[in-house]
């Protein structure tokens, strides 16, 4: 009996992970379930033909070379329109309970569609879109091979690229080694950062695997928020005054890349970052040496960057309808 | 004496390439000398913050995964000026007796500064570009590796993106395959295509590794060339009557991925454009089947495109000039 005890302690001890007392927890590698569909998804990703202009791609506004973000206060859409909010890294999106800063669309598949007939974004149409992939054999065979259907359609070419970027998840960073056990990941100041961190609430609401992307919570809590932003949020879809500014949390993994901050992106630095968020949120006015520490802590979160080639993009042939950036 | 000319003329008969009878020659592979400069040079090349918006990189317009050009009649610059010109593509640029339509960079380090600072395309200047490098430790340490300073300049940037750049050839075409000795390479219709394109005299233009970026000659020899365009070529640099509408002749390789085709980007089928040399340039109309003859050669022109990973790039830091979009 005693033995057994034992073997059962040492079972249960292995099947716990290290990080179990942790709000957080690392990101799971990701190994995708039809890896012809990812691939398919991936040249549509990059393939600005899905624009009117045939200039703007997924890519141009989540650059996957820079944090699957823009770096931009707002984006840059047709015709060089002003965009009304800052578009949120595509890393780690598939955590997200919902897509957009006010959720309005209830995953990748449903996100993948809106920028493409935006008229501030790629001003295009489903129906042209489809048209131009349609137009070219080597989409065609691949649409085919992956839907085994003979022609595309929008359902399909969202189904893709929400694949593709299923697979855009940003495991080991170093803050997920420490999380699994390797004590040595973070330095003491890192560590410090963290526990300060957590014991002042951040964790609240960056909680889970991507550290937000679980709720959506008013911007200003405690205090409110300065900008010049006219988003409202939650509100503009319930039209609800409760849901003025209640924005989805966003994702902390890989913040240092994701700059600048807010859905308004007007705060670059992580410095000012956490301090309105102590003071807004927390009602907690960190003094420079923890902002330091909290800062230097947020740089641990920056996990493996996506690895993949530049995909190649099948010419346009004479049937393709051409792109009309000028018009 | 028999048996050493017998040697002699079978040592000769090695030592002669499969195609030294042609006039085109197979491109041959780059191995780069200095492959950290072309990694940092591959990353400036994929960088937006070299423009004044953080929006537009070298790949905007020279597409690494659309031939190297952006498919476009003429590109969209800072602000969605539009540009004057079709942008020519990158690849086998190297092999160019000088850059842009007009030869007025001597070589692609020449070229490359020219994009940045140009109101109409980045609309930065060299300056500015050379403090966001300089403002990231990791561009910074990239630089001091490969050129041994702790700064970089303007020098280095182009220095880096033409290192880059001359490993953009494209190798092993199906032509190239037919040039080398694999006579299966190509079809009877486009073997058909080369004699007459060949007969017919394109390759007096059309000729060497990258058939054509070897001369300037006049757009409209036998008859006038009908465009919008109010580029002059070679006279907008030299004001000499003689010079207008002299161009570079441009390369004919990945001629399928490159559409559209001519300085001002008008025609964009390549029975269009052969039809059209055909009658400005020779004096010759080819027929219906002719054409088909020559666009089904031309096809067997695209070689191995660029093959590397999506270059992951280094944050901005709180000390980086910030991008300005809209102003």
């Amino acid at each position: 009996m005693k033995l057994r005890a034992i073997a059962l302690a040492v079972l249960t001890l292995a099947a716990t992970p290290a990080w179990s007392a942790e709000p957080i927890q690392p990101i799971p590698a990701f190994k995708p379930k039809n890896p012809a569909m990812v691939e398919l998804g991936k040249k549509l990703y990059f393939d600005p033909r899905l624009s009117k202009s045939g200039f703007i791609s997924c890519n141009s506004c989540h650059n996957l070379s820079m944090g699957g973000t823009d770096n931009l206060e707002t984006s840059i859409g047709h015709n060089w329109q002003q965009g009304p909010i800052n578009a949120p890294t595509v890393l780690n999106s598939s955590m997200n309970m919902a897509q957009f800063w006010d959720g309005r669309a209830k995953d990748l598949k449903e996100q993948a569609g809106g920028p493409i007939a935006n008229p501030g974004e790629m001003a295009f149409t489903h129906e042209l879109a489809v048209d131009v992939l349609n137009s070219i054999p080597a989409y065609r065979a691949e649409f085919k091979k992956v839907f085994g259907k003979d022609k595309a359609n929008i359902d399909m070419v969202t189904d893709a690229i929400a694949a593709f970027e299923e697979t855009l998840v940003t495991p080991d960073s170093r803050f997920d080694k420490w999380l699994k056990g390797d004590k040595k990941a973070l330095t003491k100041t890192e560590l410090e950062g963290y526990k300060l961190f957590k014991d002042s609430g951040c964790t609240a609401c960056h909680y889970g695997p991507a550290m937000g992307g679980t709720s959506f919570q008013k911007m200003g809590l405690v205090a409110a928020y300065d900008t010049k932003s006219k988003a409202e949020g939650v509100a503009g879809l319930t039209g609800k005054d409760a849901d003025r500014m209640k924005f989805k949390v966003p994702t902390l993994r890989n913040i240092e890349m994701t700059y600048p901050y807010f859905h308004d992106g007007a705060v670059w630095t992580l410095e000012e970052a956490v301090d309105i968020m102590g003071r807004l949120q927390l009602g907690r006015e960190y003094n420079k040496d923890e902002i330091a520490r909290i800062v230097a802590y947020l740089k641990t979160l920056t996990g493996k960057q996506p690895d993949f080639k530049l995909p190649i993009l099948p010419p346009s042939t004479n049937d393709t309808p051409r792109p009309k950036p000028f018009e």
